[in-house]
C-alpha cells in the first residue's frame, strides 16, 4: 500500500475529507464530506478518484466532528490500510496573530489554539477536537496545521487596524482575514498560469456559502474583506457582512436583542438566506430570482456588493491587472460573474461573455486590460502541498 | 427691520444657527454655535456679516438644548427685532421613511417624529425639544423642518437592503442615509459650476467629524456610506464606522460588554480619536502624525477608506466624472485629500498639486477626465433656501 495523506477540513457542521498519495505528485485517492453534522440525520459522502467511482451517499449518525471523524477513518482506511497514513494535515480557521505558516501539531500549540478559540468558537474547537482524536487513534502520527488566517500574515499596517479604541489591538482585536488557503491554492495556480500576472495587481473572490476578497500585490495579501472573525465584509449564504454598527444598540433597544441572539442573526440569519427568506444556496436563488422579488433582491446585492469590493480593492491597488473567480458560486455562476463585472468596462475590464457562459479558465476578451480567470480551488490540495514541503524540509 | 429666517442645526451636543433675510438673496446677517451643550460650561460663538464682526466667543451654561437655545434667542433678538422673524428652519436628521421633503412642522409630524426617535435616539429627542421651546416663545411663526435622509429618497433598491431578515425591513430597519441638506448644497452648487457634471456620475465626500460619501447618478442618491444610522460607512471623528458584526460577540463573551457601552464605544470612544489615543480632529492629528505613530495611524485609515468608498462608488456608477471634497476636513485638509487621490489614476483622476494646496475650487488638472472639486458646503443656507422655497409655494 502507499504512504498517504489525510486531509480535514472542519466546517461548523461538516467535515470535508481527502485522501493523497504521499509523494510529489500528490495523486488524489478520494475525497468526500461529512454533512449536517450534529443536526440529526446526518450525511457521508464520498467518492474516489483511484479507482474512479462517483460519490456515494448515505444516512449516518454524527452528533459532533470527532463521531465523523470516526466515519471518515472508517471509510478511508480499506484505500489507505491501517498503516498507511504518513501524516494528517488540517485546515485551522484561525492562527491569531502567532501562526503564519503551517506547523506540526504540539502541546504547546494545542494550549494556544485553545486560547484563541475566543476568536471563534464556532470552528476552532471542533477542529481542536479533531486533532485530539486522531492523537489517540494514531499517536505518533505527525499532525499539521494550515492555518487559513496564515496567508494574510503581510497585511499592511493599514490594512490590519480596527477603528475602534486602541486598547483593544494588544487583546489581539485586528483584521486577520480568512480562506487563505484557498487564496495561497489560487496564487499557486496564477503563477503557473501567468507569473507575471501573480506579481501584479491581483484580486482575488473566493465566493462560496461563506465569501470574501482579497487584494494582492506582489504575490503579498495587500487587504481583505473578512475581519477578526469570518462575519465581516461580504454578504453571504446566511452572514450579514460588514455592518451598521448602530444596528446593534437600535435592535436590543427595540427588540430586547441579547448578544448571543445577535450573534446567531447575524452568522446563520442573515445574509442570502435572511434577504430572500428561502435558501442561502446561490443555486436556488438564481433559479427563483425571476418570479421571487426576495430571491432577486438577494441575488443582486450580493452581485452588487462584490462589484463594490472590487472597486474597492482596485482603488486600493492603484489599479487592476488579473480579477480572479473561485468558489462554488465564483467558478460556477456565469451569471453572477457577469453582473459582477457589468459596468467594470472603466478598469480596463471586458468579459467575454461565451467564454464566462463556459465557466473557461481565461473568461476576459483578447483586448481586455484586465485578464479575468476561473480558478478551481482546491484547499485540501494546498494543505497537501504544505504537509508535503514542512515534512520534506 | 428686515424680515429674517433663523435656521437651526442641532448636534448631539452643539446647536449651529443662522440668520439671514427672508428675501430671494438671503443674505446671511449672522452666524454662531453653543457648542458643549450639557457638558459642564459651554461655549457661545456668533459672528455678524451685516455688520462684519469677527467671532466672539463666550462661555455660558447650557446643561440641555432648550437652554442653549434661549441663549441663541437672545442674542439674535437684537438684529432681527422681536417680530422680525419670518419662519425658523431646523435641520432634522431622520425623516424615517417618510419625509422626503421639507414640510412645515405639525403635530402629526411631531408625533411621528417621536416615533422615529428610535433610529436615532441621540439627535431626534434634542430637535424635537427646539421646535417645541420655539412653539411655545413664537406660537404661529411657521417652522419648518428639512431632513436629512431626504436626499436620499431615491436609494435604489440595492442601495438600501440590509443584509439582515427579511423581517426587520417592515420594522423601517434600513439604509437611510444621512448628511443630506449638505448632499443637496453639493448637487445645487455643482449646477451652478457645472450642469453637464451635475447630471453625470458624482461621488459627493463631505469630511468632517461626521463623515460620508454619496454617489450621485443623474442628481439623485444611488449609493451612501452611512446606513440605518449615522455610525455607518467610513470612519470618523469618534465613530467607527461599518465594522465586522463578530466584533460585538467578541466584546460581549470576553469583557461582559452590554449593549449600552458597546453603543457609546463606537459612537464616541472610536474612530480617528479611539485609533489616535488622543484626538479626534484631523487638524491635531496632521500636526502630530511625525511624531506620533498612533496619529499617522488614524490619518492613514481614514484615507485609506475613504480611496476605497471612492473606488467602491466609482464601480457602481460604472466609472466617474466628478469627485467633491466638502465638509472640515474635505474643505480645509490638502494633505488628506492628496493621499485619497493618491493612485486613483486608474479612474481618469489627477489632481493638480499646487491647486490642491490652495484648496482651490477645482484641484484637479486640465487633463484630467475627472474634475475634482472643494465646494465649502453650507447646510444652513440649504435649509434657508428650503424654506423660502416652501413658503413662496
Amino acid at each position: 500500500m502507499p504512504r498517504c495523506l489525510l486531509i480535514l477540513n472542519a466546517g461548523s457542521s461538516s467535515l470535508k475529507f481527502a485522501v493523497f498519495r504521499a509523494d510529489k505528485g500528490l495523486l488524489r485517492l478520494a475525497f468526500g464530506a461529512v454533512s449536517r453534522i450534529g443536526r440529526g440525520r446526518a450525511d457521508l459522502a464520498m467518492a474516489s478518484d483511484m479507482p474512479r467511482r462517483a460519490p456515494g451517499h448515505r444516512a449516518v449518525s454524527a452528533p459532533d466532528h470527532a463521531r465523523a471523524l470516526t466515519l471518515v477513518i472508517k471509510a478511508i482506511l480499506p484505500l489507505t490500510g491501517e498503516d498507511g497514513l504518513a501524516a494528517i494535515g488540517h485546515r485551522i480557521v484561525h492562527g491569531g496573530g502567532r501562526y503564519t505558516a503551517p506547523q506540526k501539531v504540539t502541546a504547546a500549540m494545542l494550549e494556544q489554539l485553545r486560547q484563541f478559540s475566543v476568536f471563534d468558537p464556532e470552528h476552532l474547537p471542533a477542529e481542536l477536537s479533531l486533532i485530539a482524536t486522531l492523537r489517540a487513534r494514531f499517536p505518533g502520527l505527525p499532525q499539521i496545521a494550515c492555518f487559513d488566517t496564515a496567508f494574510h500574515r503581510d497585511l499592511p499596517r493599514v490594512a490590519r487596524l480596527l477603528p475602534i479604541p486602541r486598547r483593544f489591538e494588544k487583546k489581539g482585536v485586528r483584521r486577520y482575514g480568512f480562506h487563505g488557503l484557498s487564496y495561497a491554492y489560487l496564487m499557486e495556480e496564477l503563477r503557473r498560469l501567468d507569473p507575471a500576472a501573480a506579481k501584479g495587481r491581483v484580486i482575488l473572490a473566493h465566493l462560496g456559502n461563506g465569501a470574501s476578497l482579497a487584494a494582492v500585490h506582489r504575490g503579498r495579501s495587500f487587504d481583505t474583506s473578512m475581519g477578526l472573525t469570518p462575519a465581516a465584509g461580504l454578504v453571504m449564504g446566511t452572514r450579514t457582512g460588514d455592518l451598521d454598527p448602530g444596528l446593534f444598540s437600535f435592535l436590543a433597544r427595540t427588540g430586547n436583542l441579547t448578544a448571543a441572539r445577535f450573534d446567531r442573526i447575524v452568522n446563520h440569519e442573515s445574509g442570502l438566506l435572511g434577504i430572500s427568506g428561502t435558501s442561502a444556496d446561490m443555486r436556488d436563488l438564481l433559479a427563483r430570482e425571476a418570479r421571487d422579488g426576495s430571491a432577486a433582491d438577494a441575488v443582486a446585492l450580493f452581485c452588487y456588493q462584490a462589484k463594490k469590493w472590487i472597486g474597492s480593492y482596485a482603488a486600493a491597488l492603484g489599479g487592476l491587472d488579473t480579477l480572479v473567480f473561485a468558489g462554488g458560486i465564483g467558478e460556477n455562476a456565469p451569471v453572477v460573474r457577469e453582473r459582477i463585472c457589468d459596468g467594470l468596462g472603466f478598469l480596463g475590464l471586458t468579459l467575454d461573455r461565451k467564454r464566462n457562459a463556459q465557466s473557461a479558465p481565461l473568461i476576459s476578451k483578447g483586448a481586455s486590460r484586465v485578464a479575468v480567470r476561473v480558478i478551481r480551488t482546491d484547499e485540501e490540495l494546498m494543505i497537501a502541498r504544505s504537509v508535503t514541503r514542512l515534512l520534506s524540509r
